[in-house]
């Protein structure tokens, strides 16, 4: 692999470039690449702009549009199109078939992240995680409810609509090297229950947009009736990690209608650096760059 | 230590028991002993009886009197008092004052547990819980949402009343040694902040019966604004591990009132062992043994 600083990149030669670095250095960057070449990015730096779309291959494909209005009103000859943040990712992927469906008004979700989502720069210290839950993890939550109101919202007339959920999240880290792990509960707007949702996900595999591409799985999603999944160090191997794996799935007696369950996802596969590659291949299907 | 038969006992002997074993064998040996000697239990074998309290020592002290109408009821000598499952007595302590000042109305609750609340004979395998998270407790969830009710409920003409609160749970087992970590989303009857709950843990503190109490901690509540708490490997260590954290407390936007919290509760202490002997003080000093 060469390695080389991005002042000395010939934008020229390339297609498109794969943005993976911390949000304030990304925000330079992007943008010094996007004003030439399309930019797909794992960073946060433009995620809540308005005319910047967060995708997930699959899910809200529709978005993808905005990043034509995004190139006219920056004069840009590329894009920016960002992942969200990858505790956004599994909650929006497990949410979009049921929200079709059945709507959703409310989200409480408990995350219970792996490791690795903190990186290695430092990181988080073994002696802080080993044997531990650390409670908190800074502008996680604010950005999982942010995330997905946009990525389930509705693009009209060049802007996204934010889906009109309520979204509400705590955010811990657990000494799990891959994977998050979210115990989620979703009042829906009509009847629901486990054989519905299984519906749902079964129909969804079927018609995702994504299938057959070179970085897709061949189950978009995998639904457990077995109450011992999903697990980290099982569900992690499936799909080589793009698979998102939804287990634990009740009835929510709290709510008028609704459903509680527990889902995993990949952070560094979907959530990140195999997702990102996943969607380059949606937007080149489309045309995009 | 000397180890022998409970069949060899000469209850005569003895002001009170304590029971620790698996629930279907604790049902044969409690029944006999209860005839003739007190039991303090922490098996479930008989915590979901009509005529017996739930009891966690400072929390809902006045249930004790049901002590008495299950002497008379069974024609016993002794009587049989269960704690709660280890996973509810951290959920029933920290709602306790929230309950009586401000109400609640629905309670969302995600538990990472330790791994030591399984047990070891023979427990949850290290090849199981190493590095992964076990979504799934059989009958845990059941369990929190019967006795929350039961323990906050209302002891009239000998029975007692329900807490009129709606509970659910996802309970799931972490790898952690000791303490549960428990992630709430409550909504409450009243408008409420984290300041009013500071207010009401702060008053718990100075009101709580067990004050004095040779197993009692010092502060029986530990509530911290840092985000970072609390955490199992430190807060375990707080009052011997009969202090319960209450952390990450922040209003929760998607009730008409309510707060979201992280708690900590330590199994193997305040919910278990150390937390039966309180329990006997505490009767005791009511003379009730």
């Amino acid at each position: 692999m060469t390695v080389g600083s991005v002042d000395d990149l010939d934008l020229s030669q390339l297609d498109l470039v794969f943005s993976a670095v911390e949000s304030k250095a990304a925000r330079g960057i992007e943008t010094k690449i996007a004003a030439l070449v399309p930019v797909i990015s794992t960073s946060s730096a433009y995620r809540y702009e308005e005319d910047v779309p967060i995708l997930i291959p699959g899910i809200n494909d529709e978005h993808a549009e905005l990043l034509e209005v995004q190139k006219k009103n920056r004069d840009w000859k590329g894009w920016v199109a960002p992942l969200p943040n990858c505790t956004t990712t599994g909650l929006a992927i497990t949410l979009k078939p049921l929200y079709e469906k059945y709507g959703a008004k409310k989200v409480l979700m408990t995350s219970m992240q792996a490791i690795s989502g903190a990186g290695r720069t430092p990181g988080v210290s073994a002696m802080s995680i080993s044997g531990n839950i650390l409670p908190f993890i800074p502008n996680e939550e604010d950005k999982v409810r942010k995330e997905t109101k946009k990525i389930l919202g509705r693009l009209k007339d060049g802007k996204i609509e934010d889906a009109d959920i309520g979204v509400s999240s705590t955010c811990t880290r657990v000494p799990v090297i891959d994977g998050h792990t979210e115990s989620v509960f979703v009042e829906t707007a009509k009847e629901i229950d486990p054989q519905m949702a299984k519906q749902a996900y079964d129909d969804a595999n079927r018609e995702i947009t994504v299938r057959g591409l070179p970085s897709a799985p061949e189950n978009y999603y995998a639904f457990h009736e077995d109450p011992t999944r999903p697990q980290p160090r099982i569900d992690r191997e499936v799909g080589d990690g793009m698979t998102t794996t939804i287990g634990r799935v009740e009835k929510e007696d709290l709510f008028d209608h609704g459903l509680k369950y527990v889902l995993f996802s990949h952070n560094k596969k979907m959530g990140s650096a195999k997702g990102a590659v996943l969607l380059a291949e949606s937007l080149y299907k489309k045309g995009k760059f």
